[in-house]
């Protein structure tokens, strides 16, 4: 098994009267040998002499496979095959991850992320496409702040493990849709505007100076499968195998959208939606990103907030996990009905501010009725896409062997209040799998396993994608979604359970 | 059967709720239906937007062969599959010439050339080698002043056709091995320097803008098969299409090398050995290239000279042709012997200058013993490599259905005189077929069928290469040949005949 890259040493006889084949075939000839049929582009051709003969005809050649062949696009004096290097990159409207990784051993020799660049062009992603929608010079503005990005993030890896980019070979990118037109430097309304047919899903091997980065090789951008179900869904979705297992699994990437996939080698169903900002806290009033402050945990005994803060400084506001934990703990001791709605005698924290009930949870902290609406309406939203496909495809949850669970959010949020607020499913804990940072884990291995490429187009092509805002009754899952943890109990019987323990029933 | 280009009108429905792939599927979903796998590079996935929509999905997309895989490399709005051309090349160390094809039709729109400006660096390729050789700046110098003679050339037919450069998709370029160095940017004293292991034969399709070129696709330089057999003869030698024919064939591209190929669908031999640069004027004393003033044909008649000159302008010196003729005649009316030594009282003409015996052919010019000298070796080197394939493959000149003589010279010559002074062989004039300039149309060969690239690796696989220099009693057989009309005067049946006929024998 070998990535999408390779480094050969070759220790090459010097022509003679009686093998006088030129330097290039010399090269190719022993890489066929080697079972690898190459071409050397330009630059290389230009580089040969005097390099083969100063280098006593050892030297060690850096193959970047570009889709169709494999191209020479380093050669080194002597063996370097140990200094195999290459970047995968999970590329987020919020944050681009990238790790350097030793692509000999499968290694992570440094991981770093800077927050997108493309910020400042708007928090969110529809701000940015509009910004960008029609006016080249401002696509042109967006494209270079996401490569700035890029550039950011691999200086940080070179500070970290003193290893240049240039001694990378290719790069494997992960990112949803709209990202991977901004890197590509190509117009992204149309991923949010009816049909929903997009610029390009399948970009490929694209050059690595054409995005002005000094990696000899390539870039390859994980396919889409459709607008909301992009490249990172992919590669999350590979990361996991569940297109791999017998078993009957469901990925589920829960951010400002949810996507989900559910299947297994026999089939994949595919669906995404727009979820809402809410559960990474991004409506919620005091809500904030998961950084130095946020309440991530949170327990009411005995009528009072027990409060876990990141990094246990003062808390400032509450992060996805927090408002999770929040939910539950609220719904647990009866300060909020199943519908959600505060229950004002319950607690002498709870008080109107702003014509709305809200609930003191830190000095100065309050969440708000508004925010529990809203990310119920969330919550609703993204369980129904479960729902709806398990419907659809007549499985019960039950016989998923797995629920994975990815985005950094479905690293840290308690599977308990999860369950409670019927989030998650309510099943074998076990089988609640956070799989942390898929999307960046299918980039490494599609790195370091270039067979992959020959499995993703089957399986793109076998995917079967279901847009759940065209789906008709969605809108009434969702309403019975919206409750707490859900209008139809029977499929909660351990939160059921608690709350019969706790006199809610 | 189509080239190494294709221009394709698609004519495609727009995006449907039913029918959303992205714009990048829906291109090559059509061209896989026709047939055709390709793939876009990010200009052309940056262009789709507004491009498709604008042109009302209705386009054209300019395809290039890359070696792989086609790549589209242009889309234009509407049906502009008539507008389809391409470029030929013959980069000789002398002269480069061009032809703009248009490639639907086949047909020749224009054609230029020029000087190659390279000469300032060498008249002779030897010196250019040597001033390029370890100076990188030098080699870089030489270079830009191949890519400058292609650019004056491209201009030369903008100007004579209308048609930009911008608006062919890719060229085909043969040039024997040191151009093609030169070209690429490569040392080129491995050419010339035992054990003759160029740096490349075969650098395949590049990128026109890594030559600066604003054709949207690729370079393909012809491969070649030694140091001394370039692409200009492999591309001559598919010209005369020697290599699918059942009849044996003979190939001879005479200039300051000789290059043979001798063979049929079967069988290949081919070799190459420096001939001189006398063949082309350059070593004669009031030698000159072909042009106004030049003495082209000439005749002795009752002991006068009779010049024809091109443009019938006054002499100011013998070309090529010219002097086949000059030996001719100077022979067969006895006023030199058969090895070509002056007999000073056979014509009031010949005198003494500078210590030397001449002859005076026109007022003020001279052809000189030592001319004579010069040619015949020259002449003898030419020769021989026939002889010596004919030998080494025991095929009887008469076998040979067709002598395919290349080059400007070949086209030119005299075929009488060549056969009289030995030059050619003494066989059926009809068989004597001069082609011109066969490697420009080799290379217009290739750049309408791209099937030949299929058969390029095994036709240069199969050829069987002889370098002359290497060969041991190469110079016993040239001392032979350097006689008038050869030592062995059996083989020149006609010539004898004439002889007799002038009592020379």
């Amino acid at each position: 098994m070998h990535g999408i890259t390779q480094k050969i040493y070759l220790s090459l006889t010097p022509p003679t009267q009686e093998d006088f084949v030129s330097d290039q075939e010399r090269i190719l000839r022993e890489l066929r040998r080697q079972g690898i049929q190459a071409e050397l582009p330009l630059s290389i051709l230009q580089s040969l002499y005097p390099f083969c003969p100063r280098s006593d005809w050892k030297f060690t050649v850096s193959l970047a496979y570009n889709g169709s062949v494999w191209s020479v696009v380093r050669m080194e004096a002597g063996d370097t095959t140990r200094q195999h290097y290459g970047i995968c990159a999970d590329l987020g409207s919020t944050t681009l991850v990238m790790q350097l990784i030793d692509c000999g051993t499968g290694q992570v020799l440094g991981e770093a992320s800077a927050y997108n660049h493309q910020i400042p062009f708007g928090e969110d992603i529809l701000t940015r496409i509009f910004y960008a929608k029609d006016q080249p010079e401002h696509l042109a503005e967006i494209r270079q702040a996401t490569l700035d990005t890029f550039q950011e993030v691999l200086t940080s890896l070179t500070e970290q493990t003193g290893i240049l980019a240039s001694d990378c070979i290719s790069m494997v990118v992960a990112g949803n849709t709209t990202m991977i037109h901004f890197l590509l430097g190509m117009d992204a309304f149309c991923v949010f505007s009816a049909p929903y047919a997009v610029h390009a899903l399948d970009p490929g091997f694209l050059p690595a100076r054409e995005f002005g980065f000094s990696l000899p090789g390539y870039v390859y951008c994980y396919p889409g499968k459709a607008n909301y179900l992009g490249g990172d869904i992919i590669s999350g979705a590979i990361a996991t195998g569940i297109h791999d297992k017998e078993e009957l699994s469901l990925f589920f990437d829960i951010g400002t959208n949810g996507e989900l996939i559910i299947g297994n080698r026999e089939f994949l169903l595919c669906g995404a939606g727009a979820a809402g900002p809410a559960l990474e806290g991004g409506v919620v009033k005091t809500g904030m990103r998961a950084v130095e402050g946020a309440v991530e945990r949170l327990q009411i005994q005995d009528g009072v907030f027990h409060l876990h803060t990141i990094n246990n400084a003062a808390p400032v506001g509450i992060c996805g996990s927090g408002i999770v934990d929040m939910l539950a703990q609220l719904f647990l001791n009866g300060w909020i009905t199943i519908q959600g709605k505060f229950v004002p005698d319950k607690s002498p924290l709870i008080h109107m501010e702003d014509n709305e009930y809200c609930v003191t949870y830190a000095p100065g902290l309050c969440f708000y009725q508004s925010d529990i609406d809203e990310f119920l309406k969330t919550k609703a939203a993204a369980v129904t896409m479960i729902h709806y496909m398990l419907d659809l495809t007549g499985i019960s949850p039950e016989e998923i062997s797995h629920y994975y669970m990815a985005g950094a959010f479905g690293a840290h949020i308690s599977k308990e209040s999860a369950v409670t607020i019927g989030m998650y499913p309510d099943v074998d804990r076990e089988k609640l799998v956070p799989v942390g940072n898929a999307s960046l884990k299918g980039a490494k291995m599609l790195l370091l396993d270039c067979e992959l490429l020959d499995r993703l187009p089957a399986l793109l092509e076998n995917m079967e994608y279901v847009q759940f805002g065209a789906v008709d009754n969605f809108i009434n899952l969702m309403v019975a979604a919206t409750a707490i943890p859900h209008t139809n109990l029977e499929q909660y019987p351990s939160v059921v359970e608690q709350m019969k323990r706790r006199h809610l029933l």
